[in-house]
């Protein structure tokens, strides 16, 4: 058992702290001015194509994509060849300034899990067109997935409709919470839909390529998360798919495949949602932290409070510890893949959301007023860790899994 | 001991109810269409008129006004002349739609609390000019207290300078978070700064009149509260107060009486919002049941799940417990003053706020994704719930004045 | 609406709590000195019966016994004949020495409600030979239900059998946690069972009368609680019942009448030990603020810590929200009885034991080792408070219950 | 990075597992009978020292102490010389027996703490006295530093004097809940106390050594923590010293060293604390599973209502992240030392036993009144959980301290 990093990743560490600091921090409040002053609300601003472009040059690109798993060949070496416990903690960085530094390496979701997806189970046509654009930063992309009308965290009642029509396949259905969708530069979803209702539950959705130009695709609204509509990051869509007819060949996969792929996207994608939760818990206790120093309540700084204190000294004892399970769950998806990590991956899923939250909602308690407003990032913060307890099924639904699991044992033991 | 709601309140409820459910639910959409195709964002729109107008109709006006504390010749008999203990429960009802419904009835914040200075302590002139206009609804009204540059929930950091020049005073600083003022129809603003920086602390404010259009008021911009600019209500506004001069009669009360004014606006305005907030708990609590009963998760409709009817009976013995309190303060409040209920009054503020979130965090759970987002009411009451925790200072200043005294007996026990 | 104590209540309060001030806290010391140097660890000590015969004398005597629901003459006029809203206060007060004062007035569980279904439910004979003597304080009683088997919150899982037999009843199983059982001077027990097993559910029980010296009944160990054998109590007893013969005239009202009594046992059972526990919570905090003036650590007092601000405040808050649930509860007992107070009997078995126990809890943790120790009644009280998290069904038990009720309406809603 | 257990802890760990499968857990019900049946009830039983030769025979032996930090001739090779980390899953493992586990492999608390003095700090002579016979598991000791009229969490608070008195030191005060004094096997108590109360705070106090049998000794009484006497342990004795004179040469390290010594036993005495808190609350959730599934109430086991599934995931997720915790502190401990793993030790002792102290709370209410009782161990692990939250100092003292610890590079910033 060794609890340091290896020396690629504390490299790559040094490397990023160096470039948020002198490139992104920076860039945060001229961030800020081009968004207020944009005319379209769903797209980038130059500030961002800036930091790729400089990311780029850093050689902090595209961390996300494991080397392994894939063969140089086909993705042009464009991945950074680290793994997921490699990873990590540079996710967490990314996580400072989850605004910024993600789309600035081409490492923020839904891209990544995308891209994984097509270079897991894409066919070399469709990794040309799609997958090489995506790695190379020029487009964005999303995963529509969701369905207003269902509990979604339950894939088997996605209801959308794939219906194989001739060499096509046509499309039917409504989704929402498609993040990214709303931005013009999104040019392609991966939609999820059931292609055989009569097939085993686990065997009826198929994913499918679906151009966001595609005629019968409605981009119908921007669904708000607190108030907020993230329109920085393409918001989050309601899409209507009204007979929307794609050729055959966009399949992912085969037809049945839908949710093994999808089980296979959620695993990386939670690690990286964790760390970069973990990176906004560590960006709150610094700014308690400078609050609580400068700022005099009573005839003394808040940092004098006790229950100041203890909300600063309760929070450092969270992240800690959900810092130590998310890496190794990074590191048994290295060491025995998904399966073996399944716990692992409901844990992080119910325990880091819930915890980094009860952090924000202390730093904004510590900065009054200031911190539910637009001058701090903490309440836009807040409603991103709020929104991790719902995204992939509520945590009630991972508890409910978890447990399953834990009990079975006792439950064949007592049944015998 | 008696639990039963008098005959006047009993009457005055069924009329409410009557008045929300013919009027102010079914005004609900509309609203949201007028709100969403509004041209200027701070501005209120015709539905609310509409239902002013039909509320004065039926006598469901003024209602928070209580009758014996201003002789009715003064303010036309416009109050309806209620205790706290009969207005509150008619709050709660309207906190069930709390965009619309105190509005309707001319009881909405922060206008109740300046009519109810303007009633105890205005001129004949003052009240002539500023608060009939209000009591009949046709302006509206501001109270600028916190600033962004201290801790102002001690009022002793207030740093406005309010400074007498002659026949005027001269006032001086930044506030930010005045609600309402963002509202071109809100005309007048109390204005809360320091007069004398040498008196004891208690005497140093005073509260002034500043109409909004006075030069060297500038309404720099609307703060957001989590992602809500509030924009129906006129936002939240950050004014910069430079040499503004305004007549020396438009002192409220006399030079030093800032501080106490204040307290006797906090009592009243408290049991409002927290009675609100229990009516926007039991909202929530209305959805939560009809979501439970009408979704299906896992083959069962999710009001079989434990854990949810967990949240709706721990919900529905939060509620039962706060009203009654607040219901006490309200009747301590007319029976024994501000003085006699100060516990109380700090005590529901503690309370009632952080509960209340807490069960619209658990409403907002159970409906998903849709429960973030604008389809549903929840996300922005959890947002005006959780800034209740915030507002009139922190619940942990709440907390430590409550325990000091909680603590004085026994102090004074120690040390003699 | 009113929340003043009526005259009669306010009478008794002052009288009780002179008692308390004169004879029982005195006592407290000398009970602990007696009861450390008895003999038999489940007896009762002297101090007790100098304290019953000093409350009797004062006419602080079964309080508990409401006057409207029985005869005076069948009762010989021993009750006080209070309603439950006025009782409630006394109880709380004798909460504040729960292991001396509830029984100087001879107003403690179980005998409370063992006398209330003799009284209601029991023929003249059983009240001459069991109530006369209860009521004078001369004997105890148990109240033999939880099985250590079956899941005895769900009652319709008891299996304790009592099967007529010519003139008799024959009784046959196992009970535990029988209150009060290990004292030799508790001389009745009252026997809840089956009679009927092909009965519906709420039909198959009986109540009965079982002396506690009839052959077949084998007192076998005192349960602890924590590590608590609640001794000078009679303790919680394991009772093995084989072939138990008594006369059918034992049988309390009629047969499969058992669920029934028992669901009127326990209404005011609850508020009784509910405003106990709130008076337990006083004197929590009682002792909390006088730690906290007293004790020095780190160069203040421990008052001046703002997490012990914190803890006091939060804990008068709770204190007062349930005691108006609890007080609410009474009244609607008086007003509209059981069935109508169903929803609050159940919300003040969910709030109270859960936040006097984190009450007790915080008080504890001020007093640092004294607080779990002897030296304090910090930690006994704490224990009791955790057991009624469990006596007459967990918490749990009691939510699922509650919620099914708010549901009810909106699945009918649903269905229709 | 790498999560695995060394070759040697695994193999460690299976010798263990067999022995507490093949020893221990047999020996649980024996052990209760015996400490029933004993007359003196402060002290050890019989199979307590079969299980400790046992464990001796098969090796299983002084795991606590290190191998590095002391040369083995002198404490003669007895020591397993375990890294920290490598002893941790051991200690994990006898916290699934803590009244078993701990003793019969010579490594329970407070010998090893004092045995770990000894070894470090202690002279040829005092090792040869007391550490060689504490090693053989011959005799027992106690740690007296806690005293009743002081804060002792501030150790700068402790007032008993150690007076220099010719070729002696005379030691007056009084102490209490010095764990495992009231056994007549414990011979030797190590004292800590003033020296010099005008030297600097932390060179005040001094340690030394006082036999037990010593003159002005006396043993006053055991305290009880929850109603447990804790005897099978030697319980927690209150402790006069009235003139008490031992042999200056009894002084362990120099005068004014009392402080560094107690930090030096500080560290690993909370990783072992933590770790078998670990073993508990896995004992614990084993015996959840357990009970779910075999426990039937309306209708279905307790394993398939929603809230026990969520307690149980709750569980997994707490224990998976805080054992990680409490390895990385081992292992800092390791390589980095005491003052490099500072913020950890404190992070651990701050989240281990609240939270092992919740899974127990749920464990116990699942188990019904059983849990409460003396027929699972359930109760009386949650006492030992209660009392860490206060043992070496409140939880809320360790809090403040970590927090001003990461205040501190803000405050010097704000500062400068």
């Amino acid at each position: 058992m060794d609890f340091t990093y290896d020396s690629r990743t504390e490299e790559l560490r040094a490397e990023l702290l160096d470039f948020m600091t002198e490139h992104v921090y920076p860039a945060e409040p001229v961030f800020a001015e081009q968004l207020a002053a944009r005319a379209d609300p769903w797209t980038s601003v130059p500030v961002v194509e800036e930091l790729k472009a400089e990311a780029r040059r850093r050689g902090l690109w595209n961390f996300f994509l494991p080397g392994e798993r894939h063969s140089a060949s086909t993705v042009g070496g464009l991945g950074a060849g680290l793994t997921n416990l490699q990873y990590a903690p540079l996710a967490e960085i990314t996580g400072r300034s989850p605004q910024l530094a993600p789309t600035a390496l081409n490492c923020a979701a839904p891209d990544t899990g995308n891209m994984e997806v097509l270079a897991l189970f894409g066919t070399e046509r469709q990794r040309e067109q799609w997958l090489r654009p995506l790695l190379d930063g020029e487009i964005r992309s999303a995963f529509a997935m969701t369905e207003p009308d269902v509990a979604s965290s339950d894939a088997r009642n996605i209801a959308t409709r794939i219906v194989r029509s001739g060499d096509s396949y046509v499309i039917t259905g409504r989704k929402w919470f498609i993040s990214g969708a709303m931005n013009p530069n999104c040019r392609i979803l991966i939609v999820m839909g059931k292609t055989d209702p009569d097939a085993p539950p686990h065997r009826q959705q198929s994913m499918i390529l679906v151009p966001r130009d595609t005629p019968g695709v409605t981009i119908r609204r921007g669904m708000t998360v607190f108030g907020y509509d993230d329109g920085d990051h393409g918001g989050h869509a309601e899409i209507v798919f009204d007979d929307v007819r794609v050729p055959a060949e966009n399949l992912i996969g085969e037809e049945g495949g839908g949710f093994a792929i999808a089980q296979a996207r959620l695993g990386p994608g939670r690690i990286h949602h964790c760390m970069r939760l973990i990176g906004m818990a560590e960006r709150a206790i610094e700014l308690m932290c400078r609050r609580s120093v400068s700022r005099v309540a009573f005839g003394r700084p808040l940092a004098a409070q006790g229950v100041v204190r203890d909300w600063i000294a309760e929070a450092r004892v969270r992240v800690e510890q959900m810092r130590l399970l998310v890496l190794k769950t990074a590191w048994l998806m290295d060491t025995v893949g998904n399966q073996g990590a399944h716990t692992e991956i409901q844990a992080i899923k119910i325990a880091t959301p819930a915890s980094v939250e009860w952090i924000l909602d202390k730093a904004i308690q510590l900065h009054g007023a200031a911190g539910v407003s637009q001058d701090f990032p903490l309440a836009q913060l807040w409603a991103a860790a709020r929104m991790l307890r719902l995204a992939d099924g509520p945590d009630e639904v991972h508890k409910r899994s978890l447990a399953r699991r834990e009990l079975a044992p006792y439950a064949e033991e007592a049944s015998s």
